[in-house]
């Protein structure tokens, strides 16, 4: 019998500046996929590539981390581009991560936007498309998505791989969406909550919503934060109860 | 025998925030090289690729033009770079056009380096190391460069390929460097005049500098400008001048 | 009797990285408000300081042309701002830009909007408000905006002054809007009708929309171009025809 | 007679894309003289505004830091800069800043230049010219400055008031100037030394430096650190030794 195993991802590479935005090291040591920023939300070349280097050292899975050109917010806030121009800044940041990642031994595997580019196209069909073609342009990379967006329909049927991610900290509505942060009951902050979430997916398939209704996910990976102290503290409680009950940590690709 | 020929490469793919700063389609019908910005100087990922297209359709070879990260001064003025910083960059630029020109039918055949960093690595030892090393990161390009500069040495000890090349509008000093901006004399104006160099370095691989000493030139490249008005007519003189000569316009590559 | 006149607005110290976008030189001779770029979608400090030196040398009034940070898209698409940052980036592009001006013998006179943030706060509230709020930490200038806008109604309830501008260029549609440049009617070409619409607008405070409806319009200034040689040429048709008429071209300030 | 008082200042207002890099409030709990960033090495306009709002709660100076326009290094890399677009970009910085302060219920009082531009000026003639010239466009404030450097005298000699700084936490040459970074004792890492040197700074004007050469030193202020845990932590104890001794902790201005 297969032995139950679970992908974790977490943003990486955006120390921008200097300045560090999470624990890379701490978070390489427990994380199976590494969405590596691209230089335009955060990152400069070479820092993405010293954390390049450790992904490879530590064979943590390598995804581009694409967003919109906006440093200045850190990719948080909607911009409405011409498809045609979003497609082609896709495509120029895949390229250019892989480029130093195959310089740093490992390469790009996987596509997951970031920040408000991964919001948009759940519902903005024209952006979700110039994600879908940005990527094609450059190779027939899987994409990480939110389970239920435009965008997972759109990228199957232009002939993509899905990876569909759960959150480990975010509670979620009855019909299966996130929580709005808007809400005080947004985030998961006890730890034993965001281990059983955890759990739930890697053995079950299934999330509790915060009204306690069952919801089926078909989840390959699920999404960590290292951007506090907490943050970390809490993923090693989780990555130490997974492997009490057994569960591998282990990249989808 | 062998016919005369003769390559012509010019600073393309610099349109930024829509704004033109080259007539790309009328050099591509009269260039072989096309210097293609990475956008750290210039150029958006769209605007590039649209040149890039455009390059493919007339067969003109993409070299990447990498610079300093330095939009507001148009990469035309010294950083201090660290190396290592400046390596990692070269190879995100170079890496990111590639993917940008194998999404629209050509790829990058060679590096120049752009601007300041052209110049800084005539002879700043450390920055044309980090140059070498971040073309080897990605593959071993040939590069584009000044004959005589520092940079030349160090790249082919690092078993790149040199393509050296010459100026068809500035004049020369008898030692073979380039008569300085600040000098009245800095810039050939006379179509002739640029007519007769281009031809003399194709036809007898020499120039005469502006003493009228003739300099001994093994220069496989020519550069050109399409950044006015004038620039552009003067060179449909010197393209038909070479046609009437025999003299193929033809990439080094 | 009071001699008739009108207030010519143009866009102007656009230059980024060395390359003009406007015939600035051209312009400053005919119009009487200057729309200055504060360097967030166009403009570095150094060629905005030349261009706020000619304003001052031509006695031409300068505003504020505050734009998203954008100059990737030279502030021409949306970006979904949070009002408060907004707020902040419009007094900061404001005082930078009037510590140039007062450099160089001028001052900033009034507020116009640049771009997408133009066309947003004729119908986005907050953003409308963000804007009031921005000019109003810096202090009460006027804002020269659309007719018909949200911010129009708001900006007066706030106790500013709102200079209202006609287009020089652009067809109207019956309601008083414009018609969208989606629309092949979108720009007047002929000179005539440019001239037309000026001298209407400045002798009868009325526009003809596209279908020969005859519209009202209590328009302080003309919005007029100089982007290209064509609109250059034709503003010099329009001022020669205003003089003729012996209307005065003036500043609304 | 007059109490003993010195000036503590600290970089601050650097929180870039909503990520600190100091801990401004606690940092505003002891300092007397804020070098608030203004946008070209870090800082956004909001989170600058905000750093300015708690400068005025707590009664701190505000001076102006401005920076080379480098947020990709932080300021930190030399730019070989034309004087007169560095001065004009330094008249944007001062001015921007100085809007957000008013419209926060403060003001710019004097000016530190940032990184590496503050290191260019203890040497460079014409950047040193072009800081002086840029802050005399905006008005005679004083220069905050490293002792020694040709920007002194040359402010002088402009009219400008120049406050001399000391380093709370680097070793000292015999000859005055800071033991280099890149030698192993370039910074004071014991916090009773860091204490030790402010005190000697404030009681008797002198420096030890790292041979027991005494020196004497005319500083009216002395540079902190926030930038770490460690730093806030040892600036706690600077503060209350000067508290015990009753030395005042005051600004300059």
């Amino acid at each position: 019998m297969a032995s139950l195993h679970i992908d974790l991802n977490a943003d990486l590479g955006e120390t921008t500046a200097g300045n560090p935005v999470a624990d890379d090291a701490a978070m390489l040591e427990m994380v199976s996929s590494a969405n590596v920023a691209c230089g335009f939300h955060a990152g400069e070349p070479h820092s993405i590539a010293a954390t390049l280097r450790d992904c490879a050292a530590h064979g943590v899975t390598v995804g581009a981390h694409p967003a919109y050109n906006d440093k200045a917010a850190f990719g948080r806030r909607f911009i409405d581009y011409s498809p045609a121009e979003l497609a082609d800044e896709v495509t120029y940041q895949i390229g250019a991560l892989d480029a130093l990642a195959r310089a740093n031994g490992t390469a790009v595997r996987y596509v997951k936007p970031h920040g408000a580019l991964y919001n948009a196209i759940v519902h903005h069909r024209d952006q979700a498309q110039a994600v879908i073609d940005g990527v094609k342009a450059f190779g027939d990379l899987p994409l990480l998505l939110l389970p239920g967006g435009v965008a997972v329909d759109m990228a199957e049927k232009a002939g993509l791989t899905v990876i569909r991610e759960a959150f480990a900290d975010r509670n979620y509505n009855a019909d299966g969406t996130l929580v709005s942060r808007t809400q005080d009951h947004a985030v998961l902050h006890d730890p034993a909550d965001v281990v059983a979430r955890v759990l739930q997916v890697a053995e079950s398939g299934s999330i509790t919503a915060y009204d306690g209704t069952r919801l089926s996910v078909d989840a390959q990976s699920v999404c960590t934060h290292g951007d506090s102290a907490g943050a970390v503290e809490m993923l090693r409680g989780v990555v130490a109860q997974l492997a009490q009950r057994g569960i591998d940590v282990r990249s989808f690709a």
